[in-house]
C-alpha cells in the first residue's frame, strides 16, 4: 500500500520531499523509496511540492519493490565498475524476481567474482551515497560514453529523440536512467546477488553476448530470506532435475525441443493419471473418443485455426512438390474440430443432449525455442480435453458439474488453495459472438456456479475470448507458487462455424451451445506440477514404484521374491532388490528414489511371514505380518473416488 | 493337383487331347480344362502330342480354376454382346475371387441386365460352343477391330510387336487371348455374376469410364455354393458396415481419407483392449513408454527411414518458408527411432538387460488412396508395439516369451486357427547386416521357438529382411478368412545405426540385439478383424454395452435404475432403456446392437429383486436374483489373464 499525504502550502519549497517527510511522517520516511504527483514519478531528493497531494511508494509495494530493485541494479552496475573498470555496462532492470544487469565483458563473470561484488556492493551501500538525478545534453552524454569506449549505451543514446536526457549519479558511477530512485545507496534494506548467465545484446544472437548477473533485493531481509528459502526449496523441487534423477521423462535434441519423451516411472504415473480421470469421467456420463492427431488443412479453415494462429502452429504437411494430392494436412494444434466431426455425423436430437466427449488428445503447437523448458512450456503435449455439447437450458448444470469435476482433481492431489478467475464480456463491446440473451444466461451460470461452490474468485469484466465467457484457475502448490492449470470455456462460435445442430422439441433445429474443459489442462504441464509440488515423493497411489523389498542377506532372496509376488498379485509396483549391496546402501537409493516403503526381510521375517515396514516419511515402523501389509497397501493404492 | 500322363508313341496325332483323355484317362477328362507339355499350355482342343509326357490341369487346380474363370470371363463377354451390342469388350481376366470383364457401355450396367446376362451365360453353355484358338495376323485383327468400332482392342494390339496374334472364337464372339481356355462353353461347371462397378480404362482416371462387370465361376457346384454363403456372411461381418450400425468408428473426408476416429463404443472397446494387453505386459516385464508422435528428420536419418521410404510417408514438416528453423520433423512412421533414443539416455549394464519398452504407439503411413478401406489399410494406426533390447544370448529365451505372448493374445480371442512364416536369410546371400554366428544363433532360436510350441509353420529361405530374420503370423478368422496380422523381428540393424552399447560382464562395451514385435500390429486393423470375427458380437469382457435393463412399464423405471446403478458398481458397462417405447422394441433394438444381455425388469422381478435375463446368445434365460446375476456378470466381465 503507498500512502497519500497533503504537503501544506506555507512549507519551504527549497527543502527536500525526504527531510519532509522524516519530520512529520516518521514512520513512512523509513520504508519510502519515492513519490508520486498527480502521474509524474519524483525522487525522494526532489524539492518538496508544496501545497500538493502526494502518493508516498514504500518498499513493500510492489511498484516500490520495483524501484528499489532498479536502484540495487544500480548499486550492482557501480560495484561491477570498481572492481572490473574493463566491464561496460549497458541496460539493467527490475524483473519479477529481482533485477539484473547485462555487461560487456572480456570474460565470463565467476561465481568468485559475484561474491566479490556483492561485497562491494555492501561497502558501497554503507556509505549511504547519494543517488543524484541530472539533466544532461544527449550529444554531451554520447560523447562522455563514447570517451569510455561504450557503444551500448551509445546505441541507447541514439534511439532517443528529446534534446536532453536525465542520469543518476552515486559517487564516481553514473547512470543514464529515467528514474525514480531511492535517494541513496544505504536505502536498499537486503539485497542478494544469484547467479550469472550469456545473454545477447537486444536478445539478438547476431549482436555481441554480454554478461548477465542476475540478483534480487527486498524491503526487508526476512522477505529476501523467505525468497531464498522458497527459490532453494523450488530447486530441491525442479522438476526437471527430479525428472532425470527419478527417471521420469527425458528431452533429447534428437526427438525435438519441448517434445517430452516419458520414461518407464513417469509412463506408470501417467497410465495411472489416465486411468483415474477416465473412471471419474465414466462416472459422470462421459463417453470416450480417439481422433488422429492430424486433419485436413480445410477442417482448420472451417474452425478458424488456420491460418490465424498459423504462427503458434507447426507448419502444414502438404503434398505441392509431388503434385499429386493437393490437400495439406495440419498437426492438430486441439481436439475440438475432430470432435465437431464426430458431432455432427449423426442427427442429434435434445434427447441425446449433453454429449460430453472426452479424450486424452495429442496436440502440437508450435512454442518459441526461447520459451521451452522442461515440461512447462513445450510443443507436443496431451489435453484431458472434453467438449460438452448441450442445449442453451442445459448449460448451468453443465458449467457446474464441470468446475465440480475439476475442484474435484485438484482436491485428490492436495491442490487446497486456489482461486478462480471469471472473464466476461466488455458490456458495450460489440465483437462477440453469439446471442446475447444466451451470453448473459452463461455469465449467470458461471457466477452462480463460483458462488455455489463457494470459491475464491475474481471477475475479469471485458477478458472474455470473443467466443464465449471463460473460468480460469490459478492453484498454488505446497511452496506457495501460483500455477495457471486448466480453464472451462463457453463456446457460441464454434458450433456456429461447423453449423452444429440438434433437433429440439419443437421438432426444429437448434444451434447448441459448447464446452471446451481441460482439469488438468495438459499431462506434460499438470504431470511437472505434481512432481514439483510433492517433490517427487508421490503418494502411494501414483508412485511408481510402491515398495521395494530389501532381503538382508542372500538367504533371504527366496522370500524377498515371495514377498515380491505376493504383493504384486494384489496388484502393486513392487520392486525387489537382490543387488549384492548393502541393507543400508538399497535403503539411502530407495530414499532416494522416493518409493514409499522399503521392506526389509530377514531371518526373523521370513520365519513369522512378515515385513519390517520402512516408510520414506516416518522411518522404521517395525515389523507387520505379510498379510496385514498387504491390506493396508492394497487399501492405500486404490485410486481416490469422487 | 493336376496328373501327368504319358502319350504313348504310337497315338493318332490328328485326334485332340480331350478325345484321346476320354478314352484313356476318363475321369480326369470330365474335370480337365487345359494341359501343359513342359512350359507351355495347350487347349484339350489341340492335336494329340504323340509320345510326350502331358501335366492335365485340372479344374479343382489354382491354376485349373484360373483357366476356369477366364473362360467364364469370355462367356460373359459373348453373353453382353449378344444382348448388348453397343458394348464394346476390353479385357477380361481371372482374378482371386473370380474374374471381370471391362465394357465400354454408354449406361451402367442395372442389376436386371446382370439377371439377363447370367440367364444368357447359362443358355450359351447348354449350347456347350466349341472355343476354338486360331493365329490370325495382327493388322487383320486391327482392321476388324476398327470395323467394330473398338479402339481399346485396338490399343492393346498396336502393342504387341510380334505380326501374328491369337484369338479365341465361340459361336460369333471373339476375343484377342493368350488362353488356354477350356474346349468348351458347356466346360464351365458353375458361375455366377456378383456385382457391377465403374474402372477406368486401364486404371487411368483420364482415361475412358468402363463398366466393370464381377462374377465368379468354379469346379463344382458345392465350391460356389461355399464361396457365395462366405461372401454373404463376409457381408453381414463386414466391419465398415458393423462398425456405422454399432457406432464403433467413423471416417470422415473432413478430417481425411484412413484416418479413423474411435466412435464412444469403439473407444471403450480400444480402451480395454489397451488395458488387457498393458496388464499383460506388466506381467511379462515389459516397461511402458510414450513418445511424441514427431520426431525431427535426422532421428529418422539415423534410423533409415528417411529418405528411403518417403513414398510412403507424409511428406516431412518443414519451415523452408519461414526461413526460421531449418530443421524439419516427420510424422513418425514407427516407434523404434523414439524408443532407441531412450535406451541410449542412459548407460546400461548387461544386468539392466533385457530392457523391454512398450508403447502404443501413433504412427502414420501414405497409403495410396486406392487402397484405403474400413480399418484394414489406414494412414494413421496405433501399434501395440515394443522393442526388448538384449544380449545375443538372451535372444532364444526373449523369442520365446514374445511368441508366447502372441499365441496368449490370439487365443483370448478365439483366434485358434494360425500359421507362421519363418523368414530366413539366403544362406548364399551377403546383402545381410550383423554377425553371421548371431544370425545363426537368432534362426536357430526362431526354428526351435515355433517347434517347441508346437506351430503350424513354414519356413521362407531367403525371405529375411536384411537386418534380421523374423515370424509372421497369418490368423484364420471364424468364417476361415486369412488376416496377416503381428510380426516378431530380430533386427541387428539399427542397434548398429544408433550405436546402442551395454557394458557387459567383462567390462566392455558391447551392442544388443532388438526385437520389434506387436501381437495386434495395429489397434485399428485388430479392431477391424475382431469386428468381423464376432460379427458385432463382442464377448461379455469386450462389449461396449454389457447389459441393458429393460422396465416393462414406467412404474419399473426407478427398479430399473437401480438395477443398473448396482451393476454399474460392480464396475459393469450397463445402460436403462427408459424410453416410452414398447418392451419388444427395446429387445428388438438392443439385440441388433448385439448388447449380451438384456435385463427385463417387470412388477414380478422388482418385487423379487431379480431380473429377467435375456442373453442375446440363447434368448430368456428366465428371472435370477440380482445379486446372483451381478455376480455372474462380474465373472464374465473379467480381462482374461494368462
Amino acid at each position: 500500500m503507498s500512502e497519500r499525504v497533503s504537503v501544506g502550502a506555507h512549507e519551504d519549497a527549497s527543502r527536500t520531499i525526504l527531510s519532509w517527510l522524516k519530520q512529520y511522517h516518521k514512520e513512512l520516511a523509513k520504508t519510502a523509496v519515492a513519490a508520486k504527483m498527480g502521474e509524474t514519478y519524483l525522487d525522494l531528493t526532489a524539492p518538496l511540492p508544496v501545497g500538493q497531494e502526494l502518493e508516498i511508494i514504500l518498499g513493500g509495494d510492489p511498484l516500490g519493490l520495483e524501484i528499489l530493485r532498479h536502484s540495487a541494479a544500480h548499486l550492482m552496475a557501480q560495484a561491477v565498475q570498481t572492481l572490473f573498470p574493463e566491464a561496460k555496462p549497458t541496460i539493467g532492470p527490475a524483473i519479477e524476481t529481482g533485477f539484473y544487469y547485462d555487461f560487456a565483458m572480456p570474460r565470463p563473470f565467476t561465481e568468485e567474482d559475484l561474491a566479490a561484488i556483492e561485497e562491494e556492493m555492501k561497502k558501497l551501500a554503507r556509505q549511504n551515497l547519494p543517488l543524484q538525478r541530472e539533466e544532461v545534453d544527449r550529444a554531451e552524454c554520447i560523447a562522455r560514453y563514447r570517451e569510455m569506449g561504450n557503444p551500448f549505451k551509445m546505441e541507447v543514446l541514439e534511439e532517443i529523440p528529446q534534446p536532453t536526457v536525465t542520469v543518476y549519479r552515486q559517487g564516481d558511477f553514473f547512470d543514464l536512467c529515467r528514474g525514480p530512485h531511492v535517494p541513496s545507496t544505504g536505502r536498499i534494506p537486503a539485497f542478494k546477488l544469484l547467479s550469472v548467465a550469456g545473454a545477447y545484446w537486444r536478445g539478438d544472437e547476431k549482436r555481441p553476448m554480454l554478461q548477465r548477473i542476475y540478483g534480487t533485493a527486498f524491503a526487508t531481509q526476512e522477505e529476501l530470506d523467505a525468497f531464498l528459502q522458497q527459490r532453494e526449496e523450488a530447486k530441491r523441487r525442479d522438476h526437471r532435475r527430479l525428472g532425470r534423477e527419478l527417471g521420469l521423462f527425458l528431452i533429447a535434441p534428437e526427438v525435438g525441443a519441448g517434445l517430452p519423451l516419458w520414461l518407464p516411472k513417469g509412463a506408470i504415473v501417467r497410465t495411472i493419471l489416465e486411468t483415474f480421470l477416465r473412471a471419474e469421467l465414466t462416472k459422470r456420463g462421459y463417453l470416450p473418443v480417439y481422433t488422429p492427431v492430424i486433419g485436413k488443412l480445410d477442417l482448420y479453415r472451417t474452425s478458424g485455426h488456420y491460418p490465424y494462429y498459423k504462427e503458434s502452429q507447426f507448419p502444414p504437411i502438404t503434398f505441392n512438390e509431388a503434385g499429386g494430392e493437393e490437400e495439406g494436412y495440419l498437426l492438430k494444434p486441439m481436439s475440438c474440430p475432430h470432435h465437431n466431426i464426430i458431432y455432427r455425423s449423426e442427427m442429434r436430437s435434445y434427447r441425446d443432449l449433453p454429449l460430453r466427449l472426452a479424450e486424452f488428445g495429442n496436440v502440437y503447437r508450435f512454442e518459441q525455442s526461447g520459451e521451452l523448458g522442461g515440461l512447462t512450456r513445450v510443443r507436443g503435449f496431451t489435453q484431458d480435453d472434453a467438449h460438452i455439447y448441450c442445449t442453451p437450458e442445459q448449460l448451468d448444470v453443465e458449467f457446474k458439474d464441470t468446475v465440480s469435476l475439476v475442484l474435484f482433481v485438484f482436491r485428490t492431489f492436495g491442490l487446497e488453495d486456489f482461486k478462480v478467475r471469471v472473464s466476461l464480456r466488455d458490456p458495450a463491446g460489440d465483437k462477440y459472438v453469439g446471442d446475447p440473451e444466451n451470453w448473459d444466461k452463461a455469465q449467470a451460470a458461471i457466477l452462480s456456479a463460483v458462488r455455489d461452490l463457494g470459491m475464491d474468485y475474481v471477475v475479469a469484466e471485458g477478458e472474455a475470448a470473443f467466443y464465449g465467457p471463460k473460468l480460469d484457475f490459478l492453484v498454488r502448490d505446497s511452496i506457495g507458487r501460483e500455477w495457471q492449470l486448466g480453464t472451462v470455456q463457453v463456446d457460441y462460435n464454434l458450433p456456429e462455424r461447423f453449423q452444429l445442430e440438434y433437433i429440439g422439441e419443437d421438432g426444429q433445429p437448434h444451434r447448441p451451445v459448447m464446452i471446451h474443459r481441460a482439469p488438468f489442462g495438459s499431462l506434460e504441464r499438470f504431470f511437472g506440477l505434481l512432481i514439483e509440488h510433492f517433490a517427487g515423493a508421490f503418494p502411494v497411489w501414483l508412485a511408481p514404484v510402491q515398495a521395494v523389498v530389501i532381503p538382508i542377506a542372500e538367504r533371504h532372496h527366496d522370500y524377498a521374491k515371495e514377498v515380491q509376488a505376493a504383493l504384486r498379485a494384489l496388484p502393486a509396483r513392487v520392486e525387489a532388490d537382490l543387488r549384492s549391496e548393502t541393507m543400508r546402501l538399497k535403503i539411502r537409493e530407495a530414499q532416494l528414489q522416493k518409493v514409499p516403503y522399503m521392506l526389509v526381510v530377514g531371518d526373523k521375517e521370513m520365519e513369522a511371514r512378515a515385513v519390517g515396514v520402512r516408510s520414506r516419511v516416518d522411518g522404521d515402523r517395525g515389523a507387520m505380518p505379510l498379510e496385514n501389509y498387504a491390506a493396508h497397501l492394497r487399501e492405500e493404492a486404490k485410486l481416490p473416488e469422487s
